[in-house]
């Protein structure tokens, strides 16, 4: 892949200043680009690189476009502009050429145009494939599950039986799609298993990291809106809706029957917990513990800041005697207000 | 399926009252059930749908039963009838007929009558599967591992070498069974591994979610008890114990060597440390760290409250204050009382 | 496998005291030992199992092999001394003899001398494995990555494209590594993602447990020095570097772009945030966050400690005052201050 720089400004939209021939050949960070790749500025952190990089060019906002030793695409979200890029550049290899001999395909399921299927991957019976999927090396897709176009379920990846998703949506390594919710009535002492009925619907445009869980609903469906994104070992329990565009960091969980609302976003290893409601566009912060419903945007934290464990310590030790230390500061107020009274 | 209210009330041990000839053929939630579905009420937050339902019978507690507009079905215990209700219902897909040809089932295996196992799911070597177990496609069973009867393991779990399950375990796609524990000796700054030469033994009535691990033991047996259920993404290290009946939600963790009682519940992502003992009845709070053992029954809990960020921010300052503030109010308190002695 | 005492002693390295044609048949617990095995006291907690153990022998510290009832062998590290003698007692049985018949290893792959590839494993285009590696049945390696020497890939592995590992270097089933990591541009309320286009490099002598993540870097590669030593259910960000030597337990996570020094340790379902560093020798508490960069080795922690429920709740109500308590005591100190002035 190259890629005139004039070539790059106008397929992001971008004002270019610079030679407009140079040949671009990749992407690169402002500390490790050469010549010819282009680097971009979006994080303040890495300011520093921007006079001292040996990019061919860097995506910039106009108001740092001013004085560099490279050419210049200027755009005011070098962010986006830097993911389009990186589109261009995509060198992942695709799934093996059309259907992989030692691929297991039902009979009773239809496959769309140009879809590739990986070597010993397993199609249930009356499953759908849109077109242009690609389902990798051993994942399995189980019975009467449906996928629309341009879906790619990398290696490894487990969908049970009726699971919907739309277009575009992509799977990572590992993941389970519609295992049954962790559903059971408690009988004097024993555990009775409630069976998971439902299903799980996904919408379009989303993208499921590896190892992560999506269950099935226990009655009707858990459901993922459009656009959204969830990263690693991140856990999405029965009957949980997320709204359109919400993103889960890595090892973030949603308790069953919780609804988020749009654009929020959850932290590392945060957690919500059952039968809540969260409106559109909440934060949650790093491993914090919401048990709450919330129905005011913005973020939500608990949990304490980081100290050195010694000093931990001892303000865990407090934390034990935190009651007591309120109920003596009144003590010390009445007494004091007493005082004044003399 | 479908099944007349008289013969689900009787399924059930459970008083109808209503149209013993009416057809049920599902179960759905109050809200959203129509006139040929039961529902059933359990959880007060649903309480609001009772009487607007448009389920041709509910299931629910004596007090419950008066002015319904549709029939009952009256049982001291609403949750487990609904659990029952739903096995009546359950609409899984079984794994293939028989052995698929492509799966690998090594020559000196032994499997039970009535078994089915999947394409690609691989047997190994002296492995023993009871009667009518099902085995998912790309599910793969480790040398000398033995199932009970009616074991079902969902596609692409792993079960290692050495590894007893009872009957009626159920284990959901990318769990791993038998993984070497964490052990590792400091040398001089490097790690030597510590072989891993025990096993996982696994008792009746088990069920184990997505994507969680138990690990074998170091020296002997990891040890999960009679209807253990665990939910995803579960961590249970080398040589833990868990008695009968406890339940471990998503994310939760329990470290090497510690042994839980019977009937113990541990919340969301919840974490008990090594080397330590709980005793029958604990609950751990969610996203809690249990350090020292507990000998007394009921609920344990670290963290704090949800908060506004900002707020959170304050709190969370002065929270490493939190010695330095006792220290303030013990020497206030000594002030006044000094004053007092003037 | 059988070894007599003086040859055990011998490999050890280690001085023997008592009947050096003992024969040894197997390594336990000094709990659990008969008098064919050895065991060892490495952690205090077991010292009382020592007098009354029905070990043949037991692997000790000089001070603590005075008295004994059995044969000692005395050593300044036992637990070192044990993992080692673990070592000689391995019982895994290994992947299957050469390449099973229903791998699928392309043509264009360079498989080592010795090699065992487990039932449906996939071997990609271009693939390198070095001398004596172990492929589980089911694991997939991605086109043109290569693995060193010695490699053990347990079943239902995924190795994406483009990862490179060294020498001895060890991951058990479920681990993903060199999935896309979690990149996404925001555009206009939408998610765009950026591809990601580094890879993974691992050195050698590492070992990562089971349904653990080590995802791609997005430009540039996701760096694991040597003698890294990875739990089960861990997550490892896109761009993140771990030092040689440095550990993960169970369920620990470091975000993007962070780097860990040498010899760190991450306790349980510890986490690191993105774009911070971490210099050599720090240890992260279980469950703690880091949030800001370290450049002092030593612990740090956050969290509370273990309370029962009822009184965490009251401390946890307190927490939401401190800043208000915070604001109580300085205005206490004020006013006794002024009455020290009158």
């Amino acid at each position: 892949m190259q890629i005139s720089l004039a070539e790059l400004a106008g397929h992001l939209g971008a004002e270019l200043r610079g030679d407009a021939n140079l040949t671009i050949t990749g992407v690169s960070t402002l500390k490790d680009a050469d010549s010819g790749e282009v680097a971009f500025l979006a994080n303040e952190t890495y300011r520093k690189y921007l006079q001292e990089t040996s990019a061919g060019a860097v995506i910039v906002r106009p108001e740092d476009a001013e004085g560099l030793t490279c050419a210049a695409i200027v755009t005011p979200n070098p962010y986006l502009a830097f993911a389009r890029t990186t589109q261009l550049f995509d060198n992942r290899p695709k799934t093996s050429d059309g259907i992989h001999p030692s691929a297991q395909v039902a009979a009773s399921a239809t496959v769309g145009d140009e879809c590739r299927i990986g070597a010993n991957a397993v199609i249930g019976e009356n499953v759908v494939l849109g077109n242009r999927c690609e389902i990798g090396a051993g994942t399995v897709i189980g019975d009467h599950s449906r996928l629309g176009d341009d879906c790619i379920m990398y290696a490894n990846v487990t969908v049970y039986h009726d699971v919907r998703m739309g277009d575009r949506v992509r799977i990572h390594s590992g993941t389970v799609i519609g295992a049954d919710g962790f559903g059971f009535a408690p009988d004097k002492g024993r555990w009775e298993k409630i069976m998971q009925l439902g299903g799980v619907q996904i919408g379009n445009d989303v993208e499921i990291g590896a190892n992560s869980c999506v269950d099935r609903g226990a009655l009707g469906d858990t459901l993922i809106g459009d656009n959204v994104i969830i990263d690693n070992l991140v856990q999405v329990a029965h009957n949980v809706e997320l709204g359109d565009g919400t993103a889960m960091a890595s090892q973030a969980g949603v308790a069953g029957s919780t609804k988020l609302g749009k654009h929020c976003v959850m932290a590392g290893n945060a957690g919500v917990a059952g039968h809540l409601e969260l409106c559109d566009g909440v934060f949650v912060g790093p491993k914090s513990v919401i048990s709450k419903s919330i129905s005011e945007p913005g973020g939500y934290a608990t949990g304490t800041a980081q100290m050195p464990m010694n000093e931990w310590r001892k303000a865990a030790t407090r934390f034990r005697q935190l009651d007591s230390m309120a109920r003596r500061i009144q003590q010390l107020e009445k007494q004091l207000k007493e005082q004044g009274k003399d």
